[in-house]
């Protein structure tokens, strides 16, 4: 499962490897975006972790790929991005799940071929990878499945 | 309850407040330090945000008191203590108590007077107000006191 943090929207993806369907690459088990409810960041919180905890006892993944913390942008936006996280890599955690980082520039690299790589580009080879008939989208789910790709893409089927 | 969050230590100070204790100011319940055990992150986040639910068990505390995003470091900085943050406020909304926070210079300014008070200041006063024979050690203990102390200061004593 590929997860692309954010205290607004958390996109995943939920992608089984090839050892598991031969004769098929990669086949797209969910993705879509949680959206917590909650007004202020605790209750947002408390959403992000009961909704990643949900999905991981649901979807039975065996890890989880994640975006790793970002670079360049300022400390505030970090800080909130990082609570996101927080709980996220803490849901992993508490089901022994081992957790995988890979830089956004990784994913778009291993995913596209190139780490500069727009979204749009991201969009069309997740469609292309997966076989599926359009672009998962929003966005968000479409970067929680980059996510995935990229950790199998880069020769684990763990 | 003050908490003082850090990936590395976390330093919390549960005070009992005026309302509570008549003809004594305040009196320190319990402080302490939080070391997580874990070598990464994951296991790091697994071990703050255990603690703080059972300090949280078994003082009752009736709200936290966080330090705020600080401002100035760096992204990196800032993303690391927004995981160990993001947990703690967690394990405080998991529990339905109410998140106070307050930015470092706040918590000087109203504990010692002085918004740049220094760390050897905030622990004599955080020693005066609770009427300790010394003061509580680590700093990251005295500095959880102090972030409770500072809440009780500004006239809250839910």
């Amino acid at each position: 499962m590929g997860v692309d943090p954010g205290s607004r929207a958390t996109g995943y993806g939920c992608i089984e490897g090839a050892r598991k369907v031969p004769g098929r690459a990669y086949r797209l088990i969910e993705c879509g975006v949680v959206r917590p409810r909650g007004t202020d960041l605790p209750a947002r919180l408390v959403d992000i972790h009961a909704a990643a905890l949900e999905l991981i006892d649901r979807l039975e993944p065996t890890c989880v790929a994640i975006e790793s913390a970002f670079h360049g942008k300022n400390a505030r936006t970090a800080m909130v991005l990082g609570h996101a996280r927080g709980v996220l890599v803490l849901a992993a955690a508490l089901r022994d799940l081992p957790i995988h980082e890979y830089a956004p520039r990784e994913v778009k690299k291993r995913v596209v071929g190139t780490g500069g790589a727009s979204k749009a580009q991201v969009g069309f080879m997740v469609k292309h990878h997966l076989r599926l008939g359009e672009t998962p989208r929003p966005a968000d789910a479409a970067d929680g499945c980059a996510i995935a790709l990229c950790h199998l893409l880069g020769g684990a089927f763990r």
